[in-house]
């Protein structure tokens, strides 16, 4: 068994079933959108042109080397594409076409096994069947024109390609960038335990996540998992997690669920991170990607408002943090900087409501972040609510948010301290655009956001966990 | 004590401290954009303009009675006001100035216990101090001028005025209407329990929320709550339920918090929800205020991709539902009308993501919510995630949308079944925008909206808990 770096890394790319309007054409464009440096060639039986290329009537009549293939042709005919690819010389086809083993029919898993016997006789390797393949924006590869052309630390396999769509684009919009992820589909030949072996050891991976509904070897995956979660963060989200959900697994992509309890003591016992659901695992990307671990619990609460406040202790209080009370002689020199501000609680959290997003703001947070005492924080967390009555127009909106971000990630950028932030912002009936623009220009500062507090708390604290564990454990890092 | 009618229904309005630019002006703008017919005046001891109209220096200058009146001077003044307004005859005093009980300070509560003695003894009632007052689109009363015109069945308290507007927005947004808010900060005068005893017997009130920090007298809370719900759904969210959070609720509102055993005993005792933070709380009266009561927990779930139909089973089953599979005559049926298209797995969820948001979708989600067998559904779920991969522009992007919205309000139109939908849409980069047109679309068509499966999930859960323990204690609806 080879090392997989072909399927992440291919020079010269042939799209099979590449018909103008279809899901072949889909996945040329986004090649070419994403930057992809190498040749890049369209194969249809019927030939024509699509996206402006002439299309090969077959791989074989293609004059360069050809060493990854992306197969959008009906299942009937993959088995002679796979001849074809061994003729020659691809060493990995992404198979986009379904219709093999999840179908549940004697005659997809036929046709599956078929072409990996053709597969394994002519070491090519297989991604899929039934899945949208990889993105490694490392060299241009991508199965979506919109995906990020930023290469990053976090690496994602995905048994859905709607879900590992998702987590890419959510986790994206946040600040979260790859190093490659999988949609990995049936996993006919390449599974989950050979990629995550594959990130165990791959330098540009630092954290991986996965969305697995079925695993293949069992034994091979708690042994992989294990020594994968030893080197890196794993996080692990199930589908068919239930078994009612693992029978919906079985016609997705053909995948034997096993059983909660199992699963959860495997996880367990293996040392990765067990997520709830996809909206958790990008709180939890967010949150292992940019936040600097904090060396404890004490944290810093500013922003918006005395009932947010209230319910920020609660949720971070429930959730193992403490908020220590500023020292008197802080209060004092507070005071004596910024008056006694009415509804500018100088405990903690400080509601810095009164003052606005202002020089004063970032006076305050500067100075509470920077100061140093047996009770300082570990770690800061800026909130704030958009959309609030004292805004009468979309102009003071927009310039209350720029001011915002523009103190904000100074702050974050004078700061050693880890700073995370929570934007309350769906409330607005006219500005979920500039919110986002907001959440974009914080999130490519390098910031965490989240958009609740509790889920700040929970992702936090989950974080400070996992690493609280490996502490006990006498692992580092 | 009188009723409390005069605070939610005034026939004319003044606002002491109205200088432009300020508090005054706002609460004053808020009042005439939201369309209050009676007499609007302005009260500034230095005379003067604000927003066009000419201020009195005094509440007694005003020719024509005053039954309401907002105050926003320094809390120093405010005795003086109460005095002048009790001269005047004004019905009810909103105060909106802070510097009271809540300061924690000898000079604060005394001063509280100086209007509260002027207003007892010229029965005026006071709203506050240290809130926003009330909301009451019946008569155009409101304190943000952004809050909807229209009149519902939802009535909110809060004590802070933060939280109640973050609630107000949040759930208009998703299509629940208020008969009435009210942000009640200190409740020096006018407390929860007059608030929720009011509530029991106001026809124009279904379903009550509340966000309350503190209580002033917990046995007659308790009376209060439980004969409320026993009449009507009340869910509450506890501000200051830790230790912790209490002392920044001592700090904001002045209020004594008591413990979390004793908080969770009573609720639990009263019949009334707990509800753990905001966003709970609008997905809770999203459902309670839109969702047709469905008589079981049998779920049909229509919509978009394998990897969400299995986690949405996963998350539907662990909050108690039931995915029945189609019996074999209608899968028949199906696959007649339609074929045996990949992808479209006629089990349940039924994934359309290979028909779009087309004739056919209408066609089967509307064949399947209206076919009756032992096994049919209870209610029908549609969940979509838009920014596909397969979207390449944003019109495309916009027809798609739109196609939907029309499809599934027709659905919901023409259906008995309660419906409800899930739009997971937070991951494209430019439609944040065109995802709000969308939503709003749908919620004010009447449709529930949540914003991830597990929020729906947990959310219809509670409904039907909720409704289920009322059956068992042999109360009706």
């Amino acid at each position: 068994m080879g090392s997989l770096d072909p399927i992440f890394y291919p020079t010269s790319i042939a799209i099979a079933g590449a018909s103008p309007g279809k899901s072949g054409q889909w996945f040329l464009d986004s090649i070419r959108t994403s930057g992809f440096k190498g040749p890049i060639y369209a194969i249809n039986s019927k030939g024509g042109e699509v996206s402006g290329l002439l299309a090969y009537t077959n791989v074989k009549d293609i004059p360069g080397p050809v060493d990854y293939t992306i197969c959008c042709i009906p299942a009937p005919h993959v088995p002679q594409l796979v001849r074809d690819c061994a003729a020659k010389g691809v060493k990995t086809i992404s198979i986009y076409t379904s219709g093999f083993s999840e179908t549940g029919t004697q005659e997809g898993r036929d046709l599956e096994r078929e072409i990996v016997r053709i597969a394994q006789a002519s070491r090519i390797r297989i991604v899929g069947p039934n899945c949208l393949g990889v993105y490694s924006p490392k060299v241009g590869l991508s199965f979506a024109s919109d995906f990020s052309r930023r290469v990053g630390k976090v690496a994602l396999i995905g048994q859905s390609g709607g879900n590992t769509s998702y987590l890419i684009r959510a986790a994206s919009q946040r600040g979260v960038r790859f190093s490659k992820a999988v949609s990995y589909g049936n996993a006919c030949d390449i599974n989950e335990s050979h990629l995550l072996e594959y990130l165990a050891h791959d330098p540009e991976t630092e954290i991986v996540a996965a969305y697995i509904e079925g695993i293949k070897d069992g034994e091979r995956f708690h042994r992989v998992l294990s020594r994968l979660s030893a080197v890196k963060p794993v996080l692990v989200l199930k589908g068919g997690y239930t078994r009612a959900g693992g029978e919906i697994a079985a016609s997705h992509t053909g995948s034997l669920a096993g059983s909660a309890e199992v699963w959860d003591s495997l996880i367990q016992q293996s040392g990765a991170i067990s997520v709830g659901n996809l909206e958790e695992m990008v709180d939890l990307l967010v949150t292992f990607a940019l936040l600097p671990l904090p060396r404890g619990r004490k944290v810093g609460v500013f922003g918006g408002g005395g009932g947010a406040s209230v319910l920020a202790t609660d949720e971070l209080t429930m959730a193992g943090f403490t908020l220590p009370r500023l020292p008197p002689e802080l209060i004092k020199e507070l005071m004596e900087l910024f008056g006694n501000t009415a509804g500018m609680i100088f405990k903690n959290p400080i509601d810095l409501s009164m003052v606005g997003y202002s020089q004063s703001f970032y006076d305050v947070v500067k100075r509470l972040l920077s100061y140093s005492s047996g009770d300082s924080f570990d770690l800061g967390l800026i909130h704030a609510g958009f959309g609030q009555a004292a805004w009468f127009s979309s102009s003071a909106f927009e310039i209350e948010i720029n001011q915002f971000r523009d103190f904000v990630t100074r702050i974050h950028r004078e700061t050693d301290k880890p700073l995370a932030l929570v934007l309350q912002f769906l409330i607005t009936n006219w500005d979920w655009q500039k919110a986002l623009d907001l959440q974009r220009g914080c999130s490519e500062a390098g910031m965490p956001v989240f958009h609740s507090m509790a889920s700040a708390a929970k992702a936090i604290d989950r974080f400070l966990r996992y690493h609280e564990a490996r502490q006990r454990a006498g692992k580092t890092g």
